[in-house]
């Protein structure tokens, strides 16, 4: 198939609620220089992706309150490949509006679905695995996702568990499972047999639309009402009426899970979800105590395991702290043991309660 | 005596580092509002002392480089009544200066001298011990000093030994006593013989003066030479000259340890100096966890015994923290359980080797 028909779809509509109090609902995770390296995560995974598919063909999916955002921060996307959800519905209906729109445009269109907000630290090898997984989707009646070799038993990824090998790097997958607990996914890991599940899809244009018409009829009923739209000026009001009644559903779960035609490419490029300050930790340089810093200027006694985020320039000194997410983001300061991380939503839930949304 | 011959001398002078980060070299402890009530600690002190001495005879006595935020928070002070020191030289010399200007602009001056920067609770109690003392001081040839009634074996304090009562309320003093380990403290506080130091004297200026000269010859020669200019046009000149010349001595060591007409009497108006975050928190209220809270929305999970600071209208989140510190101070934040706070000191030097003057 030709390069040019190749697509990348970018997911940029999440509010990131577990990075609260950095990632806030005007601006969530993916729009945050989480490493300092000057690049947000949503424009670091844009600059991957320049090597994968053609510039031009660059899709960004995202809420009508981040459009602002998502033109600053990438200025060479034309304005009509920012597709703009009217409303917050999960993965499916925002991958069912990508496709239709990418099939309007161009009927030979493959194309691969990508969060905005996830760590890749060999790109080079993301760059070579998504290529074959172009290929392989282009030559296979193939839905594919790939796997991530496990390097722990993380309980707060789903899993892929592979079956039998069809072409070399390429296999059926057998099941999907949500996060197991710990001793699960530690059977997991020992096995071989389970992947962690990326979230990162390719397909055609034409395999990915017609999964919906069979396992989400519901939806592709919605869509195909929009059909002689898409792709022109009457799309986005079609889109107004019709994307805050579709269902508010995952594509695992609407389409992934059901599939007979599921396949998954093994991979291990050095890949986060970066979905909690634990993994983001783990993904960060420490100094000799564990400890890791962003931005701001640290002084610690006696205390390990942290990670300190403040703003550029602020100093934080700490005594006896250990294993604690430290997070000034200004208006907010945060204190929390790393392993209570889950607590986040409780507690950025009894702070909206308190105080409105002055501080979410 | 006359009331117009009654002074007080505001000691303001002092860096405050105990309270680092919030109290800082450019805008020190006694100029911070620390209960939130629009008033500074130097403020609520000339307040208490309207009441006992005439307003126009009120002196502060402080460093050149606070005299601006002097002027700012005692508007009503004459330019003439703040003296301030080209450098920083304890009390004795601080106390002799005051003396000297004072005995020159009324030979029958009485006075109080007082640090700055202590909390007093029962303002009332205080103003009634305080008339009683200049009474005592105007009709003995004494140097008196106040000795608070202890509520615990607080080891940061000095302690003053009471001896035999010569008028009622007025007692020699036996000995002064540095800063008791623990052990000794809980003896000095179930002897019923021994009461805090703190530091607030009174003297009519003849009898400093004189005891100056007894004790201190020195630094008594040194001021002597000023004689002819006290008062004048010509006292900020000797000053600068002389002043830094001068032996940085405090007064209990230099003058209240050795001289023989010394008297305590001995009060209780709910006094502390504020000398450290756990005094703060000691004298602050406290909710049902034990946490204190300065200015900034707390929401605590788990989390007891501390005392949290920070930019007023700021949110701290925390959990699993106890009796800490959590002092924001804008560009630093500080968190270091409560039972380590003499380790700030060590704390601002690394601060200080490491970033210079940055944050100090």
């Amino acid at each position: 198939m030709k390069y040019e028909n190749r697509y990348c779809v970018i997911m940029c509509g999440g509010i990131g609620s577990r990075f609260w109090p950095y990632s806030r609902t005007d601006m969530p995770k993916q729009f945050l220089d989480f490493f300092g390296t000057g690049r947000s995560l949503l424009q670091m995974c844009y600059d991957r992706m320049l090597s994968i598919v053609p510039k031009e063909n660059i899709l960004v999916v995202t809420n009508e309150k981040y459009a602002r955002i998502v033109k600053l921060q990438l200025p060479d996307i034309a304005p009509e490949m920012i597709l703009t959800e009217p409303d917050r519905r999960n993965t499916a209906p925002c991958i069912a509006w990508a496709a239709y729109h990418i099939a309007a445009i161009n009927p030979q269109a493959s194309m691969v679905v990508t969060p905005s907000d996830h760590l890749i630290t060999r790109e080079s090898v993301f760059e070579d695995c998504l290529k074959k997984g172009f290929d392989f989707v282009e030559s296979h009646d193939a839905l594919l996702t790939l796997g991530i070799n496990p390097t722990r038993p993380e309980t707060g990824y789903g899993y892929i568990q592979i079956d039998n090998e069809v072409v070399p790097g390429f296999r059926k997958v057998k099941t999907f499972t949500e996060k197991p607990d710990r001793d699960l996914a530690q059977v997991f890991v020992d096995s071989g047999e389970f992947f962690w599940n990326a979230g990162i899809f390719l397909w055609t244009a034409s395999a990915i639309k017609e999964a919906i018409h069979k396992y989400m009829p519901d939806l592709a009923c919605e869509f195909d009402e929009g059909l002689p739209v898409f792709g022109t000026d009457g799309e986005y009001e079609f889109i107004e009426k019709h994307f805050p009644v579709c269902p508010s559903i995952s594509i695992d779960f609407g389409v992934m899970e059901k599939a007979d035609n599921v396949y998954v490419e093994c991979v291990d490029f050095g890949w986060s979800d970066l979905g909690t300050w634990g993994s983001l930790y783990e993904n960060s340089p420490k100094n000799m105590m564990g400890n890791v810093t962003q931005n701001c200027n640290v002084v610690a006694y006696n205390s390990s395991g942290n990670i300190f985020m403040a703003p550029e320039g602020k100093l934080v000194v700490v005594s006896g702290i250990k294993d604690c997410i430290v997070a000034d983001a200004g208006d907010v300061l945060m204190i929390c043991p790393k392993n209570e991380e889950q607590k986040i939503k409780q507690m950025v839930h009894e702070v909206q309660l308190r105080f409105d949304d002055k501080y979410i």
